[in-house]
C-alpha cells in the first residue's frame, strides 16, 4: 500500500531533513524539518479538542499572522508538548525563533508540531542542540523525505507516505505527503500529524477551502480508538515551483487538484488505520440510503468506534447484531425494519429480517486484511464511508504500558 | 460488595423461580419468573437504542395498556430475541400469553425480558416446555431469589443483588433488586436487565417519576464499553403487601423511599461495573466545578468511555494527560488553564499546570480495586459522578469469540 516516493515524485523547491536529537529513548529519529525555498501558500486544519498543545497554539497564530505563507515546518516526536503549562508554550516559541534565525526568515513563517506523550516537560535543549545540523543537512532527495516520514512516527510500526501528480498548462505538478499516527486517532476536522507538499501554485484561501472539503471524506472519516488527539494537525504547502500559473476556483485545474489532493490524503488516512495500534485489518463501513450525508457519516462513525463491533472483527466473528445495535444508538432516526446489512459481500439482514448464511464462510472472509461492511437504511440517497481497524488485545497491551 | 439477600430482607407478596430450559448450551439457569400475589404498581425505563428487541416492544405496550399494573415478569437469558424479525415478535407474544394463562391473569399484566446474543432465532419451544414447571415452583424464599438472579446472567462472572428497607407508619418496607450485565453496557435512560421489588405502596405515576430521578444518578452514570444494549430494561414493582398506606409525592415517606431506591439501584449499577467484562477495577470519575450538572455528566462520560484512559488504568499508568485530553473533546466549553486533576488522591494538574508527583507511588495506588479521579473545572458549582472499569486484554478475548 505504501511506496516511499521516488526522486521523480518529489515536488520541486522543497527540502527535507531528520535527526535523532534524544527525545526518544531508543535513539530513533525524532526531529524533522521541511522547508520551501520560497514562501509557500499554506492551509491547515487542527484538532478540535479544547485541550490543545502549545505547538498548535503557536502554529495557528503564525498561519494567521503570515496570511497563509509558510517557509518551514519543524516537527518533533517523542513528546507532545501538551499540558506542559507556560514552560511548554515558551519552548514552542523558542524552537520557532531559533529555526527562523538559522533559515534567515521570519518566525511567523515557521510552523511547529509536536507528537508523543502528554504532560511531560519538553527538553528544549535537545532540540536547540540539533538545529544547526538539521538546517545544514536539508536535501531535496527521496531519502531525506523518507527519513522525515520516519522521524514523525511514535507508536507507528511503519511510515506513511503518498504521492501523486497531475498536468496543467503543459507542466507536471507533484504532491507528496506523509502522516503519523496509530493511537488517539479520531480526527475531528484534522488528524494527528500529516504534511502534504506540492509545487502547484494556488492562493492560500482557495487552498484552505479545498483542504476542508477533502478532509471531510478522508482524515475525518477514520477512527482507531475514538480518542481525538490534542496535537492533530494537517498542513498543506504549495510553493508554485513547478512554474505553472496559479490554480483558480471552479476551473478544471482546480477540480483536478482537489481530486489529486484527495487521492494523497485518502491514501495517508487509510495507511493510518491499517497501522492502528494492534490492528490486524481495515474495516470499511459504507452507510447507504440515508436522508443526508451527515446522517450516514454519524452512523458510520458510531459503528466504527464501537468496542463490541471492533472486537468481533478481531475474532472474525460475523456478529452483525452488534453492527445493527451500534447504528441504533447513533442518534439518527431510521426504520430498523427497512435496513439491509452486508458483511464482506454476504447479505445477513434484509429489510430488518435476518438472512440465513454460512457462518464459517463468512468468518473466513472477515479474517482477510480488508473487510467491507454495507448498511443500507433505504431512507434516501445519501451515503458516506468510514474506515476503522479491529480492536485487539495487542492494542490494550500497547496502551496499558505506553509511558512505562 | 454483594450479599445475597436473606429471607428477612425479601418484600412480602412476591414469589420467584428459575430453571434451565436449554437456551444456554452449558445447561446453566436461563429462564426466570417473578410474580406478585396481587397486581403491583410498575415503573420501567427502557433502552433508547433505535434497534429494540421484541420483548422490549411487547413489555412497553403492556405497561401502557395495563396502566402500570404488573403481575409477573418472565425473563430468559442466552438469547436477546433482537433483530429476529416477525418470528421474534410472535415468540415474545406467545411467551407472555402462555405465562398469563398458567398464572390466571391477563397477558397485559405480564412483562417479558430477554438477554443474550442478537440476531439468532429464539427457540420458543424450549421456553414453552419449561413454563408449567417454573410457574408451579415459585417460592418466596431467599434461595429462589438467588436462583432468579443467576438465571438472568450472561457473561457475568457473579450475580448482582441488593436489598434495603425503611420504616413508615410503623411498618417496615423492603426493597430487593437484581441486575445482570457485563458487556454492551452504556445505559441511556436504563441499563441492561434490572428488577427491583418492594412491598411498599405507591401509585404507578409517582413510582415512574421517582425511578427516572434515581436512574440519572445510578444506572445512567455507568459505562463498561460505550455500547448501549438493545434490550436494556429496569423494572420496579411495588405491591403494597407491607400493609402501609400509599406513599404520596413530596412527603417525608417519599424522600425516604427515593433514597432507599437510589441505594439499591446504585449498588446494582456499581456491581455491574465491578463485573465489567475483563475488568480488574472500578474507576469513579468525579467532575466538579461545572456550570451545569449536565456538563459535568458529559465530561465524566467522555472520560469513562475513552479506550486510552481505560487501558492506562488496566496498566496502573497515572497517564493524566489522557484524562485531560478526553475532557477536552467532550463538547463542553471550559478553560483548560483553570483545571485541577487528582488521581487516587494525588494532585497531578493544578490550574492547568502539571504538578510533580511520585510516579511509582501513584501507580501503586492506581492498581487498587477501586480508584477515584477528580477533575475540577473551577467554572461553577455543579458536579456529577460517573463509574467505569478498566479496559483489559481479557475484554477483547471475551468479545472476539462471544458467539463462537
Amino acid at each position: 500500500m505504501n511506496h516511499a516516493p521516488s526522486e521523480a515524485a518529489l515536488p520541486r523547491g522543497f527540502r527535507f531533513a531528520a535527526t535523532a536529537c534524544g527525545l526518544k529513548k531508543t535513539g530513533a529519529l525524532d526531529l524533522a524539518l521541511l522547508t520551501s525555498d520560497v514562501p509557500a501558500s499554506a492551509a491547515a486544519v487542527f484538532t478540535q479538542n479544547l485541550v490543545v498543545a502549545a505547538p498548535v497554539v503557536v502554529s495557528k497564530a503564525h498561519l494567521e499572522a503570515s496570511k497563509g505563507r509558510v517557509r518551514a515546518v519543524i516537527i518533533n516526536s517523542g513528546n507532545a508538548n501538551c499540558a506542559t503549562g507556560t514552560d511548554g508554550y515558551a519552548a514552542s516559541v523558542k524552537t520557532v525563533e531559533e529555526t527562523a534565525r538559522r533559515l534567515n526568515c521570519s518566525p511567523q513563517e515557521v510552523f511547529v508540531c509536536s507528537t508523543g506523550v502528554i504532560g511531560v516537560p519538553l527538553p528544549i535543549e535537545k532540540i536547540l542542540r540539533a538545529l544547526p545540523g538539521i538546517t545544514r543537512n536539508r536535501r531535496s532527495s527521496a531519502r531525506s523525505f523518507a527519513e522525515l516520514s520516519l522521524a514523525i512516527c511514535t507508536t507507528d510500526t511503519r511510515p506513511k507516505t503518498a504521492s501523486a501528480s497531475f498536468k496543467m498548462a503543459g507542466k507536471r505538478m507533484h504532491l507528496v505527503g506523509c502522516a503519523k499516527g496509530a493511537g488517539m486517532i479520531h480526527p475531528n476536522m484534522a488528524t494527528t500529524l500529516a504534511f502534504v507538499a506540492t509545487d502547484a501554485a494556488i492562493a492560500p484561501g482557495l487552498l484552505q477551502k479545498t483542504l476542508r472539503d477533502v478532509t471531510r471524506r478522508t482524515f475525518n472519516a477514520i477512527s482507531i480508538d475514538g480518542d481525538t488527539s490534542t496535537n492533530d494537525t494537517l498542513l498543506v504547502l504549495a510553493n508554485g515551483a513547478a512554474g505553472a500559473p496559479a490554480i483558480k476556483s471552479g476551473t478544471t485545474a482546480h477540480r483536478t487538484f482537489r481530486r489529486t489532493l484527495e487521492e494523497v490524503c485518502s491514501s495517508l488516512a487509510l495507511q493510518i488505520v491499517a497501522d492502528g495500534e494492534g490492528a490486524q485489518r481495515v474495516i470499511e463501513i459504507e452507510v447507504r440510503g440515508a436522508k443526508k450525508e451527515a446522517h450516514a457519516h454519524r452512523i458510520g462513525q458510531t459503528i466504527a468506534t464501537s468496542p463490541l463491533v471492533k472486537t468481533a472483527f478481531a475474532g472474525g466473528d460475523p456478529n452483525w447484531g452488534r453492527v445493527f445495535a451500534a447504528a441504533g444508538r447513533a442518534g439518527v432516526k431510521f426504520d430498523p425494519g427497512r435496513v439491509d446489512i452486508h458483511m464482506a459481500g454476504i447479505p445477513v439482514l434484509r429489510r430488518g429480517q435476518p438472512v440465513d448464511f454460512n457462518e464459517r464462510a463468512a468468518s473466513n472472509r472477515l479474517l482477510e486484511e480488508s473487510v467491507h461492511i454495507i448498511l443500507d437504511l433505504h431512507a434516501g440517497r445519501a451515503s458516506a464511508r468510514y474506515w476503522t481497524c479491529d480492536f485487539t488485545a495487542e492494542y490494550v497491551r500497547i496502551n496499558a504500558s505506553y509511558r512505562t
